[in-house]
């Protein structure tokens, strides 16, 4: 198909002003956050309705083109990248927010609407959207679902998964589905929903969404503790898990937090240093929680677990306390951090984090190791930092024998090469090391089902 | 392959003394609480490993066999009768709990356990499996996912599906799959587990399962509230349930209520008397729990919502207003009840009510209704009572005629023929009136996929 050709099929589906083939939106909406790709989409195009999906599926059927979903662009596996002259199909102009309803307590939103658009909106109904995570400004719902996005809160709240009443999608073959009608309770067979949450956009494209909402947490309240050891993190973890429900249980490394603490606009915590340090979240809502709180940390410091702790007494010092793990991300970036994104059960964390912190240390011991993560759901962030004086040249090639070695210690441990980010591109040739041969087998004969003609975002998360 | 033939086959695999062809054991395994069709298995096979179980599947591919699991035989779907000659694969001896990991709170499960043996275990490691229901005493954990059981708690702890962290499935083809490896946080590609979960044995057996566990909830008490008009009873619902986390919203009717009370066993509530009753579970861990407990009822009855209401100051207290709901259903039972299990989304609840009752009231004014069910996640329990006066064999045929206007209604209103028992094989003609003809023909695709041979449970939920 010419050029010429493809925007003029497209643009009888969707007008054309919604049909965009110039050097900067091909650049703008050809990648996610990933830089490991070059750009080259054919075209962008913006459809309006579930049927302009459908329409430019078809079309694809029936022309081989190739389509790639874009949403937010905030993905960190290269899943919504444009890198071989693919259609980009953008959700941006779907963003409205549409049926709220009281009683059910959900929201049927567009595919584009951003996250935080969502979570203002709940807010507005004196409800609570809880999947939160850094780039809740300019992800979107489209594509949380089709990452099933994770985030902060995940060990009181879930996955984006937990929140989908029922979704519209485009399948690879252009049906439009309308699963689970947003039924709390719906035993009828299998329950295709949850193949296209965490899909990654290759069986089909997510429309429309119908989000739970919830009852806004009251009074969250942030308590940061100093640990020496590594272990006695999960004992802490352990100790406050069995008598509270938690809302966050984090951690991060003290060579995490001496960087954040080095900008110089967040208060040290406490004088004490340890080499872990847990950020612990939970509702505050009588006294008596307050009161549980404080001899639970009072057990933890008299086992010797716990050398320093402080507790918010206000919005504000729990603000600030939380840029303490949120901060940790941007502050890092300046050295080029090489990042990947594990999970193993929760109790074998300190042997997984041991091993891998050994194996990088012992093999590159000019490289500095920063970790923290979500460590109440097994969910760890390696970042490994560039020496100033080592090229990007060399760093990203030795960062990919890092890699090898991690993805081997996963596998070891039974682990997840992505918790949360996905597989897009820059995981494929590590899916092995999680999900078996047959497994993988299986995924491509479902994959087939729904896109026979591999049509929808190819190349991501299999290879057909 | 003849009868010998087959016995020394299957011997061959998991020993002569695990097969059964006696007249008692067919008629015992070869069918689930349903009483529609006829057992008739060509033998019962009780593997106790995995690999055992595979090697009844390969088996079963090369000779034509058709297999049909059995658990606790506790369906009310005919999901787990064989009808046609199959072998049934019971997981009786697969009942060993194994694995318990108090970090993680999960325990790995065989397919045969109990799920009143899991309940007690758990309680034991003081924690809590919340998944609860009538059946809980012969019901097994294999079956519970199959069918991705319910129950009384779903509205605070959700269905089945949400406590499966891990399961070893094998599949139609015979592969052993490890899904999920237990881990909370696993986005690599499309999550298997959950198309097994509620699969109901059609594209593989579970043999294994990891089950997470929870805290145990603290002083569950209950209040039952008389409640006139069923619209009202979703503004007592909201009203609760935008201030307090609920552990249970319960509903039964008058009719409902009066039978269970004819009984003598168990104290009335209150004198009142309304048309609708609501059951309210929470947990009152402090004082101010049951402070706005009792402020929140108080708004009930200032708005006019609740005439009356009563709540447990102990265990027992709450285990007798527990059975006012949990009751009906083994007293209605002497009118061989004709069960209907729907659901819609919650805010539909009173014109589907209402419009279903007036339907079978206007065309049968002498069949008595009772209704009862989870209001609090939509689902609803209709119960059709034989006349005394009336041969089973005339009311049988009426209720299809029933069946036939209720899943109309039902498809009106955008809702599900199976809640939670299931399809089966007495819903399956209804399953068109929640699932597309789209999402059938996909259902199908993806039963080849797993089950190319279809000796996987044939013939229930779809036909292939």
């Amino acid at each position: 198909m010419t050029q010429d050709a493809l925007i003029e099929r497209l643009s009888a589906i969707v007008g054309s002003d919604k049909v965009r083939t110039d050097a900067d939106s091909l650049q703008t909406f050809g990648k996610d956050w990933t830089k490991v790709y070059e750009p080259k989409p054919s075209a962008i195009v913006f459809p309006k309705t579930t049927e302009q999906v459908r329409d430019i599926v078809l079309l694809a059927n029936e022309c081989g083109l190739q389509l790639v979903p874009s949403g937010g662009r905030t993905g960190l596996s290269a899943g919504a990248v444009a890198a071989n002259g693919e259609v980009v199909v953008a959700f941006d102009y779907m963003n409205q927010i549409a049926e709220f309803n009281a009683v059910d307590r959900t929201v049927k939103c567009g595919a584009g609407v951003i996250t935080e658009q969502l979570q203002t909106y709940a807010e507005e109904q004196g409800l609570f959207y809880p999947v939160d995570f850094a780039s809740a400004g300019s992800s979107q719902i489209g594509g949380n679902i089709g990452t099933n996005a994770g985030g902060i809160k995940v060990i009181r709240w879930g996955m984006t998964r937990d929140w989908v009443a029922g979704l519209t999608v485009v399948t690879g073959k252009g049906d439009i589905l309308q699963l689970n009608k947003d039924l709390l309770k719906n035993n009828t067979g299998y329950d295709l929903r949850q193949l296209f949450i965490g899909g990654e956009g290759t069986l089909g494209f997510v429309t429309e969404a119908t989000m739970r909402l919830t009852r806004p947490p009251k009074n969250l309240t942030v308590l940061v503790l100093a640990i020496p050891e590594l272990d006695d993190v999960m004992k802490v973890l352990n100790q406050f898990q069995s008598s509270m429900d938690l809302t966050a249980f984090e951690f991060f490394s003290d060579k995490a937090m001496s960087k954040v603490l080095a900008r110089g606009d967040v208060p040290a915590p406490f004088e004490s240093n340890a080499d872990f340090y847990a950020l612990i979240e939970f509702e505050a809502i009588t006294d008596a929680d307050m009161d549980l709180s404080m001899s639970l940390f009072e057990q933890c410091v008299e086992n010797g677990w716990v050398v320093d702790g402080v507790i918010s007494q206000s919005e504000t010092q729990a603000a600030n306390l939380w840029r303490l793990r949120e901060d940790i991300s941007e502050t890092i970036a300046q050295w080029t951090p090489y990042k990947n994104d594990i999970s193993v059960v929760v109790s074998k964390v300190p042997p997984f984090l041991r091993e891998i912190d050994e194996v990088v240390t012992r093999e590159y011991p000019d490289f500095e190791i920063i970790w923290f993560g979500h460590i109440g759901d097994g969910n760890l962030h390696l970042n490994i930092l560039k020496p100033d004086a080592l090229p990007k040249e060399e760093f990203f090639p030795r960062c990919n024998k890092v890699s090898k070695w991690v993805m081997e210690i996963v596998q070891k441990y039974d682990g997840s090469i992505s918790a949360e980010h996905g597989v897009g591109m820059t995981k494929k040739a590590y899916l092995p090391y999680t999900r078996s041969e047959a497994e993988i087998a299986y995924m491509k004969a479902v994959k087939a089902v729904f896109d026979p003609n591999n049509v929808m975002n190819p190349g991501k998360l299999v290879d057909m």
